[in-house]
């Protein structure tokens, strides 16, 4: 196998790798109240109105709207004081056009009632009698029986990640657990013979493991699970038998794959090696991230990545994301969180390649940001550490020019 | 006790608590890998250089950069094979200006030498001898000795709140476990007779509780602990035991205030009994969530939220995440995620308040994203369910026209 197939654009490397597989998400049950991030598995119905009473949205005086017609400062309409409504029960009495109730902000009109008038638009007479000093029309400061949802609307829709609004939304329709997708399973290998655990000294010529836990972290920030299998020597039985058990033991893998052409090379033909379709994408052209490998066998997805850390994160950012999430069965992912800022420098780039610089966000004494570049080599953790997100020069630019208004994406 | 004190800006209801503060942070071990999201609550040193050897880029050979001057494919340096770096260990020879080293990336360069030729720059000869096409410069395609960061360094500063990246760093350097900010503990309390757990039925003029739900899990998300206190009578007497309670049990506590303004005001007036200074806020000139209340007494902030679920959650989200990431010790937090888009409609708003309206983002036929307002009245929770962010409407601007580019806060 070659070091590279050929190099193909990111986006047909997800076309290509999401052309091969069919995710089928597992669903299971978790209580609403800890269901944050997670993502819905069916769509979600309202078993009833809400509200399923009418509710007045003020404090003051539910009325019937005809009651008060032409009412005005000048010309008030009186109304006899009925009773008071009480919070949280239904009222035992009804009005007629010619009454009114005290009603407090969420409480439930009594029968007879269409409308409220808010206490400050009235005075209350030593008779008992209320003055109504401005009309109102049906409905008028009220929510009507299924104003927020109906009984029967899908209200949160299959595919959609909880937010505390929906969290929320769930909970006032009395639905207390959920069917969210199960984290799919990701095992992450590490390869290289310089590569150590992070818990040890390093002797001269060795380096700790970072990829494990930068993946490791971001894919649990997404909504998947991780399981570590830590340091594999870079040779061919070992990485096969490594691979294979993480094949057998998860739903998914990623491999980085060693810093050297040869590693990149055997994680390729390993992967190549365990079925149809095998090896899908083996380069793209993107900076950094060129020697990204997309395999799939059977229902699994094998992602080789660039043993350097940089481009581990970078690539896992931006496309082992969308992947993730198509198992988490997200519908309609929301927009990726952006920043607008200025950029302070003039950036080039090698046209016919997707470039992402991590840049650093600057207040700007006009208002808003500017965004500078953290230049150094690629390979460097804390250029990213250092970073607030990453700016995109698209493939067929040729760099861009200080002053350019970016989107920055943050990291 | 009035109903509001008077309304302040946002901005100035934010400098009054913050300036009746001094919030200390307390810190706690946690395992770097587990501490995504974490704020750091002191500056993290660097104990070593990284990397700590001389590393080479690419896949090739080890020289001594004068060794290859001059060197071109018409007129190629020759330079002997020493012998091959072995990954993941110290080199056990040196190399002279004559000679070279096998090496692939990451490896440790041999004494001697100061640059790397790469292996498509090269050829070898039957002879054994290595031909060179390209001269390099001294520490071209090396990384040298505390290029990424240097023993001394502050690498990460107190009070940044942890990403991938910074996991990844810290693990470079071997620092597996971190001094962190213990997360506050927030009492939730929820007030209104009409207010019933999301477990049970409801009855004719009663509805669930949203607000624990929604604050709880917002304030998990921002990094906070929280403590359910469930929801109390709308009298004096249990709202005083209940505040007082959770004041003992927590750091800080959050009341949904019921909705009513007799509620309200009860709320801020046993906040303000509870001890020095009291209640600092009593009204906020923004809507949603003009009746907002800050208290503090003693080191303990209490914040009082309109009942109405998009009010105490839009209030929370724009007022009570700063308060919180302050508990934690942030020192400059990042930029808040936020999408540019087209404002579909004209929208009208009341000159000297600060509107905040909750918006859909739907993809442009231009690219970028329109931004759709989602009317309704602010109180129906499914409104923020059905939003992707929220645009905000200055003070003093009276309404947005259609067309405008807005900046749309993610909820």
């Amino acid at each position: 196998m070659p070091e590279f197939l050929s190099l193909v654009t990111p986006d047909k490397a997800i076309d290509l790798l999401f052309n091969s597989i069919n995710p089928v998400v597992i669903s299971e049950i978790v209580d609403t109240e800890n269901a944050l991030g997670r993502v819905t598995t069916e769509d979600i119905i309202s078993p009833q109105d809400l509200p399923d009473f009418q509710r007045s949205t003020v404090d003051g005086f539910a009325v019937l709207a005809q009651g008060t017609h032409g009412a005005s400062e000048s010309l008030p309409a009186y109304l006899a004081l009925k009773d008071e409504v009480p919070m949280g029960d239904k009222p035992g009495f009804s009005i007629s056009s010619q009454e009114c109730a005290l009603i407090h902000t969420g409480g439930m009109l009594p029968m007879g009632a269409d409308a409220c008038v808010m206490v400050e638009d009235t005075q209350t007479l030593e008779s008992g009698e209320i003055e109504i000093f401005r009309s109102v029309a049906n409905g008028e400061n009220v929510i009507k029986v299924g104003e927020d949802v109906s009984v029967g609307d899908i209200v949160i829709p299959v595919g959609t990640r909880l937010r505390p609004a929906e969290i929320g939304g769930l909970m006032a329709l009395g639905i207390t657990s959920i069917n969210t997708a199960k984290p799919p399973v990701i095992g992450i290998l590490s390869s290289g013979d310089e590569i150590i655990p992070p818990y040890q000294k390093t002797k001269p010529g060795e380096v700790r493991d970072i990829n494990s836990y930068t993946l490791g972290a971001l894919i649990k920030d997404i909504g998947g699970d991780i399981h570590h299998y830590g340091i594999i020597a870079d040779n061919r039985d070992e990485m096969l038998k490594a691979i294979k058990k993480a094949q057998q033991e998860c739903d998914h893998l990623i491999v980085t794959a060693g810093s050297s052409a040869s590693t990149r090379d055997l994680t390729a033909e390993i992967m190549n090696s365990l079925g149809e379709p095998g090896v899908l994408v083996h380069g793209i052209n993107i900076k950094p991230g060129k020697p990204t490998i997309f395999a799939v066998s059977g229902k699994k997805v094998m992602i080789g990545l660039p043993g350097n850390p940089v481009s581990a994160l970078v690539i896992a950012s931006l496309l082992v994301t969308p992947i993730i999430e198509a198992y988490l069965g997200i519908r309609s992912p929301r927009p990726k969180p952006t920043i607008a800022a200025e950029l302070t420098v003039n950036i080039s780039s090698q046209s016919g390649r997707e470039d992402w610089i991590p840049v650093q966000l600057v207040k700007s004494s006009k208002g808003g940001y500017k965004a500078e570049p953290v230049f150094g080599r690629s390979n460097l953790i804390f250029i990213l550490a250092r970073s607030d997100g990453l700016i995109k020069i698209p493939a067929p630019a040729t760099g861009l020019e200080a002053g350019t208004l970016v989107s920055v994406r943050l990291l």
